[in-house]
């Protein structure tokens, strides 16, 4: 007789392909056996009642922690982010090491191993944010640490600190194609938004909502068309990050229709949110602080644009970008005296734990992509563009047991988001008073049920952190040579 | 102890979103349980070793012992031609019931029953053809067989007795929406072929080769974009059958971009044959007959684009087309005297048996697409897209024991295709003398071991008929809404 | 010493190409010199005083005294017709001779010159409107035409009475390159807009603003992507004529991007009027019958996707689409009773008269297009493309004396457009109460002062007819050959 | 009885706009009057007998006597390079006042008006190239400039001792809004071409057609669509310098689709060179050299690319980008020893003299455009680009008397272009061997014929300054206010 730590049964699952009735049978924190009627004793059994069940929630793009140069302070650390993930039904998080100009990768992976050890909840992977692509970097470090599972880098095209020019980004793309490894990019051209921030400074415009003038499609669709043209160069797979708005998304449709291998992102913020939620209250002139992030979000008929590209297939992820400051403090989104203005606000907004329940209640139960589309932008594409699959990112025998337990509310009795609802360490949430439609009862991690009954219920540390494999082959080829 | 019919030992499982190694056991028919170490006991059991077992395939686009009005004749009938889908790896087939004109659909669908009826070998469901879009045949005929289990329609924008105008295919396009159908369209400009073809043969242009310029790509491309433009003037999903040239290819990208739901196929012919192959024999000028279909193949720069298409989820499904006409004898495609002309060939090439093996093949060992596209396009997306789906189109608990065991060819020891390899009834196969890299060991239906070990083991009629489900729900409102 | 008929003084002379300051010495109806200064003596010396002088308007397409299967009547004859050209700067006007179904078209040409023969009193040219394309009218009647000067032709793709299938489209292409003719065609896809307006009345939505729901942007986008598959399969030029829309917009900009010869005409209605002038009085319901047209002016925002076509070179000519019916009366626009239902309103709007003075006073004087662009597209391109260049469309030695003379009202002395001021025998018109800010001071046609003074001074049938050049050189080879 | 200096009868002139048969008189080295049958007295008569006469050609970019930084030569001072220009039909050149970095634009043009006084045959206006865009340079040189008449600025997306980053381009793009002038962009991305030398470097890959493989379309493209980027943030028309190739054609298209004012330049050298001409001669490795320059001709059927864009109206203008250097010789692109590597070789190739009569041959009377076409891209269309219109461009009463009789070579009689039949300094013509089908018989420029009867006849210094309008009114209105 098979016995078990864990049975869940009547469980209404549903991945990438597949939809059906079944028990799941989990030991050793991993799923052992899909049956109907499984047959053998468990330690713990649980009744699905035939509510719907997902792979735990991927999120491949979020910031615990994450050391700063300008004296913003990020509110959460692993333990409440991980916490807060895990309460809204995600199992896995990709949050970054960032590299320091004139400091190795390595040091900033330690460093950043030091801040999760001990206090993640669910399981982790690392991204590297390469910030200075120096020659020791590029050819030593970086296959060094694809080799140890870290194989994923993210680049910025703007942000003084962070910034690679065009030169540096071909260097790294060189790098991921030889390696096998994947690249993000945050494609937007820094000296564009440097010059409008000065004119809206000058012209004395200074409220959150210019932060949005400050950055409009067109300086997001310049980059990508970049980033896209390097990627060509070096015949390489990229991820547009964030992707906002409709001038960047032709330029991926473009690429894709040439055959290109261009993936694309995008996250809560930009089918929720638009520019009129930056300069909304006129009794608060800083209240618009709260949805401050980069790229901003865009005007309302955009956010049509971004659901068509979730339902065709345009993008291949949508992740949080949780990135968990403040309104208010010290350290606070609203900036006071002579530091408020829009470019002195920090720059991001909370979402690790919102990100599925929004998705799940307006994109699925509100008919605008199907169940399966959820699995796989949610959970199972980051994990197989990161290296994390099949361990993670679906449901299916040897594979990692993360899996949600879903409660759908009835119409008419949805429930209202509010931050009292939520689990990060952040002082607000910018869906505030959104109305959600399910969310998970349950969020289970390698066979342990982490958040159960309204409760969170996992240990600091019990997480662990996840080495990624290549996402693609190295290629010994020289990328010179489609050229010839 | 649990029993089982059959238990699959070691299979190395890939389905749409997943990949692992388990056993799986088969109760009446079905999959029941998937585990690492299955315990339990079985009638049946095989060992995969490790090899590769993919969802049986599901061709959602062949021709059987269809009547015709021109004097031609499909070699195969139900028998020969599910026989021959069954040893390439095919477990459910949809051929199409048609109409004749003047006549009803349902007397298409009795006959069509009856000539598959103690016949087929595997399972299948019919498609119908509308032929003659009256308004009893719109108002009645169509609700009433979708609600039997006929839920998807195929129309014809060419062929003197066949084709539908505008306004008929809109009057079929607004019944699929209300009673959630789905519409196939075969997409090429009548008027402009037929006109072509009186030119050619004016001009004394008649070896098979000019079949192709009697249909070029700009032909196809018109109707492309206009079959888009009726769907997108009633709002309901479409599928282009038998994309087959980039221009084409260029509408459906371009539709996809503004978020319409407009889905397409394509079939082995465009991506391993091209124009030459319809004229490469000096020796025998009829011998590019064997390869005449509609759309014609391309170009070979053109087989690039439709591999692009692939890879980059343009295209929802492939099928094979199979049009089973014999080369020689009375009926042949090789036709002679005053009939010898491109226009009087019998228009179609088999492919059934070889779909599966040449995409595996050449697509995924080949490296053009991943194992889980491949299941995509070739199983469940064509069961998803016509209603077969859960039963059909994946390995999960709760669907039919549907799968292919895979004999992979080590390199330097691929199989070369020869027609006397094959199971249909045809004296020819357009692909003769290509590589193969992988066949199918076994293919399970139902349970049943139907090839297996170089063998055809099933009896004539042991294929059941599957009532499709609606793809789609039902819409009532009016579609003229959205121009209001 | 020279001796001149007319000597035009102190002109600020705009071309396509040129800007200058002259004077213009005129004998026996043509411009034989242009001079600084121009020495010699002259019947009659008129002052241009510095005014700019333009070349007279050519509107390549109106409708006057057009015989009707459907009991509308055409408000203007010749006379009225051709006055209220030359009251607003025209100078030569192409109207129809419309075939019936069954007739020859030699017979509506002997027709239509018994209706402009001692009436027109500006020079004029007639397009051919083939509803019929029998064997006889392609193969012997067209060239015959031609050969007369009669050079264009135009064909309909909707309205029951003289739309054309895509064969016989073919047939009247083939017959345009075969002998250098140019074919205009109305594009919009019938089916689709009988099928919408069966919809709308089913629903008992009758009134004019529901005309422009039954002709949405698709129903044109269509019929012109199928419109320029037809020509690029007979590889000949086509005139789009009347686009409306920014989605037919984009099929002719991607047609151009490929190389393929469409050229396009929009109107002023589409730069003026829009879909809220079908539905803007609630006290008289049927007031938006004022603006019914086909295409339909289309959402305030499409607007400005016309002007960029104007300034970006897309657009080829600027017509009138001159259509003259009263609003009130028999005949009238405002359809009552049992017939008071968009579909029964007399299709089309007036504007012969106010063409020039809308585009001089909104495009040049409001900066939207220079004044070359202004002249190529309401002169010289129409005078090009339908063969009477460079007789006439242009200022140069050597061409007919047909040229404008405009005063220009400065800021704050605008005049305002009323239908008092027209010479038209409609009783409204579309453009009430709008800005001006030029007005023809003088018209010339060849030589003579038809418009002066605000006085009206022609005698009627002092126009005269302009058989046409053939715009293209014949081709006698097979259009299939691209094909092959 | 009017006196003139110089009258041109029996013209056949091709204008923009015209074509018409007249006489031309000239006065003070202006057309003051075009008549049929001009009475009048001459200093010197000149018959045309009916020849094609044509608006002296406007060259919008070349390169005379041009400091260097890098030890190359340009072989061409203004002497001989202008009486190049002017025995190929040209009346008009822009070459390049280049600033060094570190110092003043103005000092460049005091420096290159030396060079240029006392020297050049015919009329010159200079474009100012920006290489350093300090705040005094944007501030207060360029508005200076723009004032005396240097009101158009070229910037560098490449070389290293010329480029502009974003930042500075938008600070340039911003005075040519606030001002009126227009800037030309050279669009490649330096960056990837300095990655791609630097590989094919290292694989030993330096013969002259690799060249062609560090400058492929992806890097023209990325560019070409950042300059467009940056013209839309700060609102104002820029043109894009020999643009090379298809990938950067659709760019430009795309942008003109939208509205965007972005003029564009190709050159004889993308239409009639190809990158087999830099590798063709297996005997002489580095024959290639004579056709190196950037962007380098790419494959053949990219010719037919930029022919469509001609035709279609893509293109703005057709200018030679001549630059003067020698294959042989100490200076000459013949590298040797360890400097024979492709990206040593000096960049350019000579081209003055030869565009007129090439883009003659091939184009207008090869049948690919028309005349009037002709016309404006090699004359008017630069000189209204660069504010020398009317005064230049055209032939029309008030401007300078530049223009070209025609001697046209009936069939069979074609000349062959070889170096000997040329006028500039330079040892070579990539050309050599073409066949002409027309030739200028005789150069007026300003009423002088420079070129006549196969003889240059211009005295060194009789060229004079142009001082260029603004192009464009000055803008006061802040770039921003569209982005708010």
């Amino acid at each position: 007789m098979p016995r078990y730590d864990l049975i869940l049964r009547n469980a209404d699952i549903a991945t990438v392909g597949d939809r059906y009735s079944a028990d799941i049978g989990v030991r050793d924190g991993r799923i052992v056996a899909i049956a109907q009627g499984l047959e053998g004793e468990a330690a713990q059994t649980l009744d699905a009642a035939g509510r719907l069940v997902t792979p735990g929630g991927v999120d491949g793009h979020c910031h615990f922690d994450q050391p700063t140069n300008d004296g913003s302070k990020y509110a959460d650390d692993f333990f409440t982010g991980t916490r807060s993930a895990a309460c809204g039904g995600t199992t896995t998080v990709l949050p970054f090491a960032v590299q320091q100009r004139g400091a190795s990768i390595q040091a900033a992976v330690d460093d950043y191993h030091r801040r999760a050890d001990g206090k993640a909840v669910i399981d982790y992977a690392f991204h590297l944010i390469v910030a200075d692509a120096t020659k020791d970097v590029t050819q030593r470090e970086l296959p060094m640490l694809i080799d140890k599972g870290y194989t994923s880098f993210k680049i910025y095209m703007t942000y003084d600190d962070l910034k690679l020019g065009d030169r540096q980004i071909i260097e790294v793309l060189a790098v991921a194609r030889r390696h096998g490894a994947m690249t993000m990019i945050h494609a937007e051209n820094s000296d564009c938004i440097a010059w409008l921030t000065e004119q809206l400074l000058e012209a004395g415009l200074t409220a959150p909502r210019y932060h949005s003038s400050s950055r409009p499609m067109a300086v997001e669709r310049e980059a990508t068309h970049r980033a896209i043209a390097l990627a060509e160069l070096i015949d390489t797979p990229i991820l547009i990050v964030h992707v906002s708005g409709r001038e960047a998304v032709e330029q991926i449709h473009w690429a894709r229709g040439r055959g290109l291998p261009v993936y694309a992102e995008t996250c809560p913020q930009y089918l929720f949110l638009s520019a009129e939620d930056l300069g909304i209250d006129p009794d608060d002139p800083m209240h618009g602080a709260r949805c401050v992030c980069s790229p901003p979000p865009r005007d309302k008929a955009n956010q049509q644009f971004i659901w068509n590209g979730l339902s065709s297939g345009l993008f291949t992820i949508v992740s949080s970008d949780h990135a968990p400051f403040n309104m208010e403090g010290p350290h606070g989104k609203r900036v006071a005296g002579e530091e408020a203005s829009f470019d002195r606000i920090p720059n991001g907004i909370p979402g690790v734990e919102t990100r599925l329940p929004l998705l799940m209640s307006e994109g699925v139960l509100g008919g605008r992509i199907d169940i399966h589309r959820f699995v796989e932008l949610t959970s199972t594409n980051p994990a197989r563009l990161y290296g994390l699959y099949p361990k993670k990112g679906t449901i299916a025998v040897g594979c990692d047991a993360d899996f949600v337990v879903w409660d759908q509310f009835a119409e008419g009795e949805e429930r209202t988001l509010t931050n009292q609802m939520l689990h990060h360490a952040v002082d607000y949430t910018p869906y505030e008073g959104m109305k959600l439609r399910a969310w998970p009862a349950t969020t289970v991690s390698r066979g342990r049920l982490v958040w159960h009954e309204g409760r969170f219920q996992a240990e600091a540390g019990s997480g662990q952190f996840q080495p990624c494999l290549r996402p693609r082959a190295p290629r010994d080829s020289n990328p010179l040579d489609q050229w010839l």
